[in-house]
């Protein structure tokens, strides 16, 4: 069904995520081999903003914006400090996209969002550029994996379906004497800190928009209100709010909650209701 | 006229303006949830670098850009602190393009420069996602709006007509005891600082390229000369020069003119011919 | 033959360089023109972070990137110090592309790599925006020529071929006493440090993957291999590596090159084997 969706679609969607920064030729590289293979692909830039080699970051992302692309698009993801090494690559099909990317995780979390299928580790030469650089796979292997991809080339015909590729573990939100404890999955450029506590989590722990917390951690010890919008605190005001992909934030209205409450992507913290 | 246009577009173009930033899956999942209600829309970012909760910025950009795209354009704009709050989301039919976005002044200095015929506001929810966060309009709201428009949905289908939208003020050279009062309008990448002063109101006050000016502010007085480019000063010099959108600009040449004069945008100066 | 290829693209590709970052109308504005004037365009960004005014960096950026893109590619590109004096525009056609841009240099590296067929100027101002500004030849007149061309006008209806354009000198590696002297041409966004020594130079010089290989330049030595891939090195640790644009690189594994070293844009080292 996925390979009937992409069947259809006359100018294929290839959505691109790197932590390639937007100074150098690596991307348009990558767009370039693709548009050689593949002419009627439209090229669709996630970011290209992932902090170097945080394969977590891109994980997160990847999984947050997959879920909103048209069944059949192709994503690309390279985040990978292991280029060149014996990590491999690989093509993950889902029931609603493929996802082309080095074995080391990535890949994984938007996959398992949408049920994988079948993994497959790309190693068919016909599908790679001629010469294969030691440090590029993004634009060698992945960029032309995709756009063959985009022209129908089954994904079997790029290696064998492997079952051992890499799945990494997540954190998620966990119960200790009664009280939550979560962690700080991802700090967006308003400086809102996204947690790993999602809508239904905490629902079901009797937490709802309209009460008030208490966030714990570093010995310190923070008091604001779930709100419906920002606008509902003063300005520099801290609150929380369920924000876009359905987790808990931490927020300052028309401010940095990364700047007022000092955490980092990984810290963890304790929340109760006052 | 404008609806016939789009209509002859087979791929409708939308643009895309906001505060987002880069790193973030914000601006792909806007795109992303586009090409799912419009397969054919052609989508180009203005830019997404405006300053966080920047609506005068946002407004400065968005008129600056807007008049150079085809007719039947229809552009998104989010740059929206008041998202939550009963801030309206509306959608502004000029003679040349259609503007979607919050109502808050945005949109509105790039929609009087081509002539507002018609302002709706958007409330039928058959045109927003199934659900609408709490953050994130620019998703849920304003960029199916747009790719509905961009499906032939007529703006009226969306809610209706509105008289009472947000008319923000923008600052006009004043003219004082017969000197100009100007105020900086926008700092640009390179640091040119580009005045609210235009090249009509410049001639009308008698001053030409090839006039020597002093500007002064704050206790200090800058002399230098109305060029036709850069290069016609020194490395490092300051100069004034007609920039591309027909406004005054201090720039220095190979330099900053932000570094060198010390202004900010909102900075008000005197302007007068020696 | 370029022409015929030019012609069988039923969409043809224009693709962009510039130094004007993404927080102004500038790159959007270029966009515009070109979809208002050849509404068939693609356009793909090479990149508009190339540092302000550095020609050099963006003719290095251009020449690495414009070999991936599909024969026909127009190529657009703008660090533009001398706009508005008598530096001339001009038009490159090689045997696969076209590009277009001030004459200052920018353009030639690109294109000599392709095989440079003919220059010429850009004169005629029909295919100029109706009012050229003093300071934004990019949107006025690159960007037009470039969607003119894109419609099948030919290179020559723009302006007399001209023999006399800028050709910059790029720093070859030279020996010296036997031994290599080079210089870094490019820093890239993980800190990579990118010499001028090619794959083909060094195997003439008896060097290759494995080696161990001495770094000298103020009055510092650095000793390391030419490796494989990264991570054949311990985190934190220096390596040489072919990149993927076949010249040897300095990096160090999971780090930045530029901090470890101190290297920049331009400096000179002599290598040598151990």
């Amino acid at each position: 069904m996925l390979l009937l969706a992409m069947a259809k679609m006359k100018r294929p969607i290839i959505a691109l995520l790197s932590d390639f920064g937007l100074k150098d030729p690596y991307v348009a590289e990558m767009k370039a081999v693709i548009l050689s293979i593949c002419p009627e692909a439209r090229i669709i830039d996630v970011t290209h903003q992932i902090e170097k080699f945080n394969i977590r970051m891109g994980a997160f992302i990847l999984a947050s914006a997959s879920q909103y692309f048209p069944k059949g698009t192709i994503h690309v993801a390279v985040v990978d400090p292991g280029v060149g090494t014996a990590r491999r690559a690989i093509i993950v099909e889902t029931s609603n996209s493929l996802f082309v990317g080095p074995d080391n995780g990535l890949l994984l979390m938007a996959a398992e969002k949408q049920g994988i299928m079948h993994v497959y580790e790309i190693r068919n030469r016909r599908y790679m550029l001629p010469k294969v650089s030691r440090t590029f796979h993004g634009r060698d292997i992945f960029a032309p994996a995709a756009a063959y991809l985009a022209n129908g080339v089954s994904p079997k015909e790029f290696g064998s379906e492997i079952k051992d590729y890499i799945v990494p573990e997540y954190a998620k939100p966990i119960i200790k004497k009664g009280k939550i404890m979560g962690e700080i999955l991802h700090i967006d450029d308003f400086g809102n800190l996204i947690t790993n506590i999602s809508e239904e989590f905490l629902s079901e722990m009797g937490m709802a928009e309209g009460d008030s917390v208490r966030v714990i951690f570093g010995g310190k010890s923070f008091e604001f209100k779930i709100c419906r919008a920002y606008g509902e605190v003063d300005k520099g005001e801290p609150l929380a709010i369920i924000g876009s992909h359905n987790f808990l934030e931490f927020s300052v209205n028309l401010g940095s909650a990364a700047e007022y409450f000092g955490l980092k992507v990984g810290s963890k913290f304790r929340l109760e209701k006052i």
